[in-house]
């Protein structure tokens, strides 16, 4: 065997082929004669193990990776299986433990044996990848997998710190922007205020090659291509970051700034769509959503936000579709539960409801809304324990998850706790600042506990943030109503006639005011038109007519 | 956008080094980026298809890449979809379809717009595959996937011709080996038969590039690697053609004769530890699975055999064991409910045992081993109907499956057929013919046909395979005593005695033929170590004692 370095590059490059091409019987089997070449090289062991973890085999990985000699590769992939596994601190403690190879200022070049963890920060080579790949993790990847142990662990900073890190070595990293929960990225924000971007990124500590062809070859057309994508990026990043603090109108306008073919894919349409519907927006986040799903009836990301839209506009041909669909498409998915349980509560079965929730759960038991929707159906089953228990779930799960401080508020005001729910609606606004159900729940509260000019404030900004919702006018007006401001009352509930033509209630208040001016031929109209959209036959409205009657 | 090629390239590297390190949502991020560049540009769609594709969304890669214009890339994701998704025929249209791009027949250099699809069949170009990887698959990845697709539509004929084009152009495809059910292979029986691969594997159609610098870096290393690695595989495939036919005592001789780092690999100790199993030499069987779990213990690969073996072996403790690993490690796998199964088979528990095979096939409905062990459960449970369908099932989905064939013979035994009985028999061993349980089978119907002397003679062949198991001597010896061949049964019955000290029913019979001799005696000592050995109190033990008794 005294060629066995040709060997077993000639094994290396059949391996490769092999996961190329997805054959992975073959890369293993290919990877076992590797191993058998010299069952100590960490090089071997590395692909060996790479094979088996496009397989999904993690706990085999992890069994050959652990105690071994330093190496990059094979620490990078102890740490994903960890990932896989659970093992959180042990993959932080192992890729700790080699920071020597990846770590730009502990880094000499002889430690690397002609490989460059750095190799994908430089433009050049970034632009040049597809066609000099390498098997090994350049720094970037590191960094992200420690962001995303650190997160596991439950360690925001160090998880912030470390995506930080690998945003540094690939500013194209936008899953690493993404998981990021501090979001304050310094190197964003940079490149935001600065459209030379390349020349900062430069700037910013990236290493560049002394001595190698890239300072000879980055071309005019590299950095140009290089700059335009920073900035798309940097765009995409903003909407993203306003997106996560519910900025929501400032995230809208950023991605209707978007060229015509970006506005169109798949990520800003979803982003759309849920900025919208946090806004109330419903009927343009429906369109959103409808071209998401005409351009991929196979998507199953953001359906359950989709799915709780077409619940609260009581779309149910539109939601057994959509439920029927992802059902077929995969079965043991938490999405597709949640789907399924909204159309079982639209549907008024809530027991059915929350058995789909539950199974949600055991397929991603961190699917924190799936908590906060069986926390809602059981807050309609009056079960307010229960619902309770849900709701705090999903808060340990995501701390930012508005929804369930509104539900815990709800329940609260239902209890009579005023001052609990109080804290739970501002705690709920404090995240999304301007839901207009979040600041119209804030008022009731205030009204229930006596407070009604601080009321009437809240219901005045939530008519400010969207002055054609007829939500806050309606809470407005029978507020003033409850205080004797009838004039005013009166004007309100006429403009509301207009927004809203359809709601008994509006009618009702309407013919009471008439009736306070005396005008009843208007009161007996109203009652009447609110009688009819209440067929049901209201007893309220019925005693009211007839006190009127008895009046004249 | 002046600059859309540089920003395309740019994008197309960002994705693919998102592959390599398996962020799959940058990658699909980037992607979106990429086709918002060009909706219709097939590199693009295919790039972001093959990104699809690792996350498994074979329904959106369908779905995407359906009725487009013609692409070697888009074409072959489609078809590996169409395998994941049972569109088989679908499938195999689409690639027939693009024939043209990768036939080399037809293949003019100008279609393949500088992409060589015979890339990786020259000897220089594998060898340098890792530095000069290309996304695109090659024409030995499509002749495979053919092959595949083919395979699952049940045309045997055209799954073996697109392997071995396969073979042509990647001789070191060696899953596509594996996957023929023709297996005889032109190509590899060439190889076989001449040490001098290189220059043989030129003059089989190999396409060389012309003027390229493949001719001038060819070194005589690259060579001598190639000829080396294609010996070891051919040594493989050899032993892997044995193993497939049951020609179990070539295939051990071929591996023993691998190195000792081969030898220990894998792939080498699971088909050594199958093949001493098939051959019924359970001891060596285990000590090679032994073995193969220290190595490996998350290995789920050939562990139904293994739980057969020490179902065999009666070794309970091991079973649970093994048993308990494998729900740990998959509770949602084929394997691990066959293994299941088998451990509540030895705790004699049928019903249980049926139950966990019945859920084995859920998770692999193809899984022809449950099958067969469901049949025999059945069997045990003297519920002949149901063990037939079993295993009947199981020759469907592999008629070379003879342990199935056996279980069918054993049923028309027991239902007095011995003409089916016969007919099953000789249908396994003809597939396996070296198997002894199977040919003391033929024999046993012999018998109670009464045939004795071919009986005699098939015990006979048994004997001579393996002289020092006692279950053809056993037979033998049973036989010659109904044919009152009394000396030469004493003698093998003696014989029998070292081979099995603890079988009551040698004692027994050896007790018989003391007693034939009027050695009272020793008849009484064989008698009485009879008795020991089956203290439950043989009614017919006792009976010959008391006989002896009378007579004296």
């Amino acid at each position: 065997m005294q060629e066995q370095p040709f060997v077993i590059q000639h094994l290396r490059s059949i391996i490769i082929h092999s996961l190329d091409t997805f054959n992975y019987t073959n890369a293993e089997f290919a990877g076992e004669r590797l191993l058998a070449q010299d069952p100590e090289d960490l090089d071997s062991i590395y692909l060996y193990c790479l094979v088996l973890f496009h397989q999904k085999k993690y706990k085999t990985c992890y069994n050959r990776l652990i105690n071994l000699e330093d190496h990059l590769g094979c620490s990078y992939l102890f740490g994903k299986s960890c990932l896989h596994l659970k093992k959180y601190k042990e993959g932080v403690y192992q890729l700790m433990k080699v920071n020597y190879l990846y770590n730009d200022s502990t880094l000499k070049p002889h430690q690397t044996s002609g490989f460059d963890v750095h190799h994908f920060s430089s433009s050049f080579n970034r632009f040049n990848y597809e066609s000099n790949r390498n098997v090994l993790p350049d720094a970037s990847g590191v960094y992200h997998l420690l962001g995303d142990l650190y997160n596991k662990t439950g360690d925001i900073k160090n998880s912030s710190l470390n995506y930080s890190y690998c945003l540094k070595f690939n500013q194209f990293d936008f899953e690493a922007f993404q998981n990021d929960k501090e979001r304050l990225r310094s190197s964003l924000k940079r490149n935001n205020s600065n459209s030379n971007i390349h020349s900062n990124g430069e700037s910013s500590g990236l290493v560049s090659e002394p001595g190698t062809i890239k300072s000879v070859f980055t071309s005019k057309e590299i950095e140009s291509s290089e700059s335009f994508l920073l900035q798309l990026y940097v765009v995409l990043a903003r909407s993203y970051k306003c997106f996560s603090k519910y900025d929501c109108y400032k995230a809208i306008r950023i991605l209707e700034s978007l060229p015509e073919a970006e506005k169109n894919s798949p990520w800003v349409l979803s982003k759309l769509g849920r900025l919208h519907y946090e806004i109330v927006n419903y009927k343009q986040s429906e369109a959103f959503f409808v071209k998401l799903r005409m351009m991929d009836r196979t998507r199953l990301e953001d359906m359950e936000y989709y799915s709780t839209l077409l619940w609260h506009l009581h779309k149910k041909i539109e939601l057994t579709y959509l439920a029927n669909e992802l059902f077929d498409l995969d079965s043991k998915n938490a999405i597709t539960w949640c789907v399924i349980g909204n159309l079982f509560s639209l549907n008024r079965e809530p027991d059915e409801a929350i058995k789909c929730f539950t199974k949600a759960v055991k397929f991603d038991e961190n699917f924190s809304y799936a908590y906060t929707l069986k926390g809602h159906e059981y807050f309609g089953n009056d079960n307010y324990e229960m619902a309770l228990e849900n709701f705090r779930i999903s808060l340990v799960i995501d701390p930012r998850h508005y929804n369930a401080l509104y539900g815990i508020g709800m329940v609260y005001i239902n209890l009579g706790d005023y001052q609990k729910a109080d804290y739970h609606f501002r705690r709920a606004v404090s995240i999304n600042p301007i839901n207009i159900i979040l600041i119209c729940c804030v008022g009731m509260v205030l009204e229930k506990m006596g407070k009604k000019n601080l009321a009437l404030r809240q219901y005045e900004l939530a008519n400010k943030l969207q002055p054609l919702n007829p939500l806050p006018i309606f809470k407005k007006a029978q507020l003033l109503f409850t205080m004797q401001q009838f004039q005013q009352s009166l004007q309100l509930f006429e403009v509301l006639k207009d927004l809203a033509p359809d709601e008994a209630s509006v009618h009702f208040l309407l013919g009471q005011l008439y009736n306070i001016q005396d005008n009843k031929h208007q009161a007996i109209k109203e009652f009447t038109i609110a009688l009819n959209l209440d067929p049901k036959g209201n007893y309220l409205i019925r005693e009211a007519m007839e006190s009127l009657q008895e009046k004249s």
